[in-house]
């Protein structure tokens, strides 16, 4: 979800922003993740933020991602995995984001994990931990931390995903 | 969890009791649920009752699970696997649950799910459906509703599964 279907990033800014006066424009640089990208003594704070209730649900949804995901549909079985047990407060905000905005994917096709253990074909994923054991293609979807990382069939967008996959 | 871990039967027929006067001691006949055991008139109230915040909360624990899954942890990377997704407001009162009485079990290993469409070698399930496309080894666990089926390798305890497992 994060960083994938779900815009995380500019919460964060928002949040750093409005706390701390880091501006809006802050650019990620490549291979960085944003909570060390804001000043040292405040950098922690990325923990609190994510762990209140509502931190998910007001994310902004990856351009295109409905889109193409509905039209993978047509083609394949479509899951949405999500690494969401890592933060408690986090289940129900992901839940109704994703009721909200993907209705079209029904609840035998979510599934919130800690570890991707799934057997399936294709897994896009902007963490290559959730490629260690993965047998399958991976496609790395394009974040600034994962962008100095070579090893991996990368994807820039959902206009690619579809290109390569429809 | 439910029917594997954690004793969802009971809370069922304690509602049943308290708002219908269903005996504590109702019997379920092997092969039927307990919701097309209660009378016919009152029997949709399971749906209500599952969807109430706190269904799953208060649950008791099946008897020796929690000493058999820590000491299976020594021998292998044991997931709890729930088809929570079905009811959003399981989520929390499952994770919280899981909290309390299964410490042991960090968030990478826990997942709520539709399908489980999981990569493991051996499947603990009260529900024969989860069987379908599994290639591992399949363990069905004595629920009333599975007494019927013959088709898979049973077990009827955690200690039974001690002796099959560790």
């Amino acid at each position: 979800m994060d960083e994938v279907i779900a815009d995380v990033i500019p919460k964060f800014i928002n949040l750093y922003n409005r706390d701390f006066g880091v501006p809006l424009d802050l650019v990620i640089e490549p291979g960085n993740e944003v909570f060390k990208q804001v000043p040292q003594d405040v950098n922690q704070k990325w923990f609190e933020y994510i762990n209140e209730k509502g931190f998910f649900r007001d994310l902004a949804v990856i351009p295109d991602s409905q889109r193409v995901i509905k039209a993978l549909q047509e083609k394949y079985d479509v899951y949405i995995v999500s690494a969401a047990m890592e933060f408690r407060n986090s289940l129900e905000d992901k839940y109704d984001w994703l009721a909200e905005h993907f209705p079209f994917i029904d609840w035998q096709h979510i599934m919130f994990c800690g570890n991707k253990i799934v057997e399936v074909d294709v897994l896009i994923d902007d963490r290559i931990k959730n490629f260690v054991n993965f047998k399958g293609r991976p496609l790395l979807y394009t974040s600034p931390h994962n962008l100095l990382i070579t090893e991996y069939e990368r994807v820039n967008s959902w206009e690619e995903i579809a290109g390569l996959l429809l």
